[in-house]
């Protein structure tokens, strides 16, 4: 993670990408990223496999929804990985164990 | 990382979540919480910064993307960061460091 | 609709809101509100009713959707009625009744 | 509206996709629909125009999501229109003319 964050802020200082990547503008582009991840499977039912072009597809989206959190993160210096460990935490105190029968979400 | 999909895994398999989190209701729920975070940006304007409120709640959402993202992609064997590694050198190709004024997005 | 449109520019205008409405902002409002209409179906197995709490809050992100798609193409000066003929129109052209078979999304 | 509703319905049955119309995947692909609308202003500064193309893709986001917005409130025998109109009279009690400084989100 910390690799990618350096390769990141140097891939958008060579391009001078910078005065693009508001936190807004981040957040965008994330959202605009996972939806391309949902229209793989927005007509998939229970069972049904992806296809091989879908399956690099899927790759490719991982990848980009990764790569704009972890730019949005990073203006925030915070680390995506360390928000999901503390989030965890918090989502096992919010549902314990034996109490979860209605509560499907995190 | 690898901790955090083994917590992961733990996590909802205690919870005996399984039957919920196909792959495509793990996208719905990726789309669902990176609205949230595209809800505290919303009707920023340029240079206007964070409440503290707001910042608290960026911190969660950030953890909740992450989360839900790596349950995606492990639901196929894929790490997330390994995924970003190999989209940031396809864009790097896609985007030559001297020829990327007119296409902002990666 | 026409109706709809007058009375969201004079909500928007007794509100001194105009500031905050520019497209790229209704574009987001509305990407959020799509969320949470997403959110109530998020968990959802083929054949699960709606409770009636979700049912109402169904009614409400029906409105909220409609209501920034409506300003958002006011902007324009479109109408999304108009928009959606023309684009079912074309969708004829391009999905033509008898083969239909792998193309599920317009 | 109601001619619109009318010819989706056949459009839909001529195709025989109601299978694939349940709420859940027209929430889904209404929400993909929002996201290539919000890409179009994704990269925009404030004053910045559309394209002569962008501006035809608008058109057609515009028309697809209010395509789908009144497939799925068929689903529920809802009109988005009416529902509009319902939430906008919530919406003037919630934020009364004088008192609308902090909030400006519907």
């Amino acid at each position: 993670m910390k690799q990618l964050k350096a390769d990141l802020r140097q891939f958008t200082k060579d391009r001078n990408w910078e005065q693009f990547h508001s936190p807004k503008n981040l957040a965008m582009a994330l959202s605009v990223e996972v939806a391309e991840l949902v229209e793989i499977f927005q007509w998939k039912t229970g069972d049904e496999k992806l296809t091989s072009s879908e399956y690099l597809n899927l790759r490719d989206e991982i990848g980009d929804i990764q790569i704009y959190l972890t730019m949005l993160a990073d203006k925030f210096n915070l680390c995506p990985i360390e928000m999901a460990k503390a989030k965890l935490e918090k989502n096992k105190i919010k549902h314990p164990i034996d109490d979860n029968k209605f509560n499907k979400s995190i």
